[in-house]
């Protein structure tokens, strides 16, 4: 397989070039936690990964479809959900990984670089819709499962539990309203279980 | 009164110098919301607002600067709490504002600038913290109402069901996963409600 004719950020290679592409995140994650989105420099990514200039620029092209490939590897890498049985300790597990995540020094200001050039910027927020969606579709199980436990009403829409269960927290972490820690995770939670037991997220 | 010596953003003026502010700010705003907050220049918001450069630089400083008045101005602005007699009256008014404010093209832009901005600079970050602290005060009234007719668990915290309309909201401005309207409006709403009826923001 060869990156030629590949649309910037859908390279999915083995080998030495996997190595390169691991190598060329990790580095534009550090530079996107250092020094945030409008300080992301190709070039700079390059020497931080000690790879070529030249392979960058051809294999990413712009920031953009870097930022674009960073979010796909983060989507795949991310930790899978769990299954402690009932909606609230699997939502309670979610939220403090939402929080694990965004308090943590280098995940969380990645995490708001990300959102940041996401404004300035349709095809990245496109990259970070299709981030959210693709995690929000893998905590959705628990949801589904829980309908099928009967714990929820029929026709509860997985997704928008999940999402209701993350909205706090981003909130906490961009407009403020209190710290990230384990008593915010777990209210999340609560108000994202009790809202679709009382039928909120029937759709 | 003279700017002389007043830290930027705090100064409070009246007359010639007040219609000065509204339109260094009104520009400031017009600016943020067409190029994000990495293309705002003093001197540009300067000559949109038809006033000497000289006046900008002295009375604001910085963009920071000039972003926090800003945020001060629009918490002064922003429109009065309603009062409808309920709970899920007066929150879902509450959604459906945030809602109007965010899908509106000039205020949706200069949200999300302003959000890209704090994410960068700690003192923007304070501003903006600020800000929904004072939106979030004014609105808490309507929950401390509710509890006063015995609507929601006594000990409920007023900020945080307050918090709690709006960050559905944001996240799907932010982060995706549908759109910004009267549905998911009144859903954030009733999410907020049922999940205080249920005990959850009893702090």
């Amino acid at each position: 397989m060869t990156s030629e004719g590949v649309e910037p950020g859908t390279v999915r290679p083995g080998g030495r070039t996997a190595r390169v592409r691991e190598s060329v995140l990790r580095a534009a994650g550090d530079a996107l936690a250092e020094h945030g989105f409008d300080g992301l420099d190709l070039a700079d990514v390059a020497r931080r990964a000690e790879v070529g200039k030249t392979t960058v620029y051809r294999r990413w092209s712009t920031t953009t479809g870097l930022i674009a490939d960073l979010l796909d590897d983060m989507a795949e890498q991310s930790t899978p959900r769990t299954d402690t049985g009932s909606l609230i300790g699997d939502l309670k597990a979610n939220a403090r990984l939402v929080v694990k995540t965004l308090s943590d020094p280098r995940q969380g200001a990645l995490f708001k670089s990300v959102i940041a050039a996401a404004t300035c910027d349709a095809r990245t927020a496109e990259s970070l819709h299709r981030f959210y969606a693709i995690r929000v579709q893998e905590w959705a199980a628990c949801v589904t499962q829980a309908l099928e436990r009967g714990e929820l009403p029929a026709g509860t829409d997985p997704g928008e539990v999940i999402r209701a269960v993350s909205a706090p927290l981003y909130y906490r972490l961009l407009a403020g309203g209190g710290p990230l820690d384990t008593a915010a995770a777990d209210r999340a939670a609560e108000a994202a279980a009790a809202a679709a037991r009382a039928g909120v997220y029937v759709m």
